[in-house]
């Protein structure tokens, strides 16, 4: 299998470093080839190349099966107004790959609960699936800008709707048969159509499934005060972006959440949820587990290697267990490094 | 002074009922006089009028001093695709009196921490106000749909950032002097804006107040896992929506948490940011407390009686502290009815 690499910027480079090795580790394990070829997105390649997405990565990107990506963007880059942005790239190659169901698993892992903010008896037994829209939305419609004012354009049309909930859908049919929808319906049309959709698309084609409608705000009451309510949430790109933020918290640490991009194609981008955290950059002390679990959902949805998926995860949780802890999730003093953490579940 | 009361639907009679011999209490002991008017709003108006803000209300709110809110909405008109809504009765009073500035303070009471999701040793001594823009943005932009899709426009003018910005940094000047905008500047025009004319305003205008700048995703974060860290907190219609919900977890229970929507004469709306609670309606077991604090803040800023404001707080907090519980706040069996609630705070 080809496997791009996009490591980006920040701690992007040190935490894709340590994941490849793991990957390699499976190869070896399992009796696969993987070859692995490297690119630059983001900061680095505005530097390089002057764009966040040279066309050099894009025709990588969509030539490979899978993706794995650190992190863009950082303090150099940072002025929101320049014409040319690190997060740039990553949107544009979300977009043109088609890669529309953003995957974002939260389980709260037993020997972490101590890191979240959440009380431990809430955390025990949740098993979310956040399942975000990716290419649609307010982050790519038409944006204005003028002396006196500004718009963005959010908008969404029927199919859009329609794919992204059957992926959640499909989805919520093989775990515990239940999906919830969040909207604003009370107030934005585009929440009307998106509910309308829903409804009909779960009714039409998986019967089997139960649907729930949350309006956004009280998703984000509901999701702390009763996480283990939820199997598969379905939502619009800006309020997944914020949802899963928040929900990142149940499982105690940024560091812990993994997530997959896929599209119609085979192709999909496997990264952490994590930023590029420049305050820790260079030092070799990021959480790698975030990284080395985004690789297991490539193993999983790109390359239907279902069992080395398995045991990656598998050997996170060993490490978890014994509690290799990186300084984000240790307390003071008791912390790994990012090399000693992917050496572990290695 | 002249209040106009609208109690709304489900449990907002209740708690209107509850909190009104709070106003009057307030009258006899400090000699104030205050006329109360009744005025429909949301379902119920719709019921009897066939619109949800009729032309009476709003002509008897554009006289009065201050207007008390109990809540809007209810099962019975929950379709989103009717073309008359209880919460269009709500956006429009707020856009008719222009109340750009929503008012939400978050300070969890240490007798309630039990009650929220959040351990407990980040609670104490947090001290949060959210500042939500509350008559533009998404919300009120332009509206289509088609069989194909559906768009909303959110647009921000600089006016409309700068009077919401200058209330917020007031505030921030007269507290500890730190401020958080919150926008999403990587993705969207209308949040670069926001960002440009929130820095230039303080910089110009209130060069003693610390601004800091927050990706609403993070901010989604920290305000669960550093909530001391944050003074007043100012942002956009829609993030300020999903952002006190979110919020009103770090105090244990929505029923605690009052608003006052502000503009820029001296009428104001307060009302408890909880809904219209169906499922508990008509049982008198509502928590008044909410509503209780938005009648203090309307002896703050509408009516310019800080004395009476701080005594009516001191009475919700004297209540709590001896553990005069509703439902949502008690252990099982151990609560006491809306009336009770309400009594031991006069
Ligand atoms: C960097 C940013 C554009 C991006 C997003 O908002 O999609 C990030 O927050 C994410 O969630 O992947
Ligand atoms: C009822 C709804 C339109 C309203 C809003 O979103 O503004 C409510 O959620 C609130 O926060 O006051």
């Amino acid at each position: 299998a080809d496997i791009v690499v996009l490591p980006g910027d920040g701690i992007g480079p040190e935490i894709v470093s340590a994941t490849v090795p793991v990957l390699e580790a499976v190869a070896r394990r399992f009796g696969h080839q993987f070859r692995f070829a490297e690119h630059d997105i983001g900061g680095i390649a505005i530097d390089r190349h002057g764009e966040p997405l040279p066309a050099a990565t894009l025709e990588a990107a969509r030539k490979a099966d899978a993706i794995l990506l650190g992190a863009v963007g950082g303090p150099k880059w940072s002025d929101p107004n320049a014409t040319v942005r690190p997060e740039q790239g990553l949107l544009a190659i979300r977009k043109a790959l088609g890669l529309f169901a953003n995957l974002r698993p939260v389980r709260p892992h037993p020997a972490a609960l101590g890191a979240s903010p959440i009380k431990s008896e809430l955390l025990a037994g949740v098993d979310i699936v956040v399942v975000r829209e990716l290419t649609g939305g307010i982050y790519f419609g038409d944006k204005t800008r003028s002396d006196a004012d500004a718009t963005d354009l959010c908008r969404y049309t029927v199919a859009e709707i329609e794919r992204v909930v059957r992926v959640a859908a499909e989805l919520a049919r093989q775990r515990r048969g239940h999906l919830t929808s969040v909207d604003k319906a009370n107030v934005l049309e585009t929440s009307r159509l998106w509910r309308d959709v829903a409804t009909r698309v779960v009714r039409d084609e998986f019967p089997d499934v139960a649907l729930e409608h949350q309006l956004v705000d009280s998703m984000a009451m509901h999701l702390l005060s009763k996480p283990r309510a939820y199997d598969v949430i379905v939502t619009e790109n800006m309020f997944g972006d914020i949802l899963t933020d928040e929900a990142s918290m149940l499982a105690g640490s940024l560091g812990l959440l993994a997530s997959a991009s896929l599209g119609a194609a085979r192709v999909g981008i496997y990264e952490p949820i994590h930023g590029s955290a420049p305050d820790i950059a260079g030092q070799g002390v990021a959480n790698p587990y975030a990284t080395i679990l985004s690789a297991a959902m490539m193993l999983r949805h790109s390359l239907g290697l279902e069992t080395e998926a398995a045991a990656v995860e598998a050997a996170v949780h060993g490490a978890l267990d014994a509690k290799v802890f990186t300084a984000d999730l240790a307390a003071q003093g008791a912390a790994v490094d990012t090399a000693r953490a992917a050496a572990a579940v290695i």
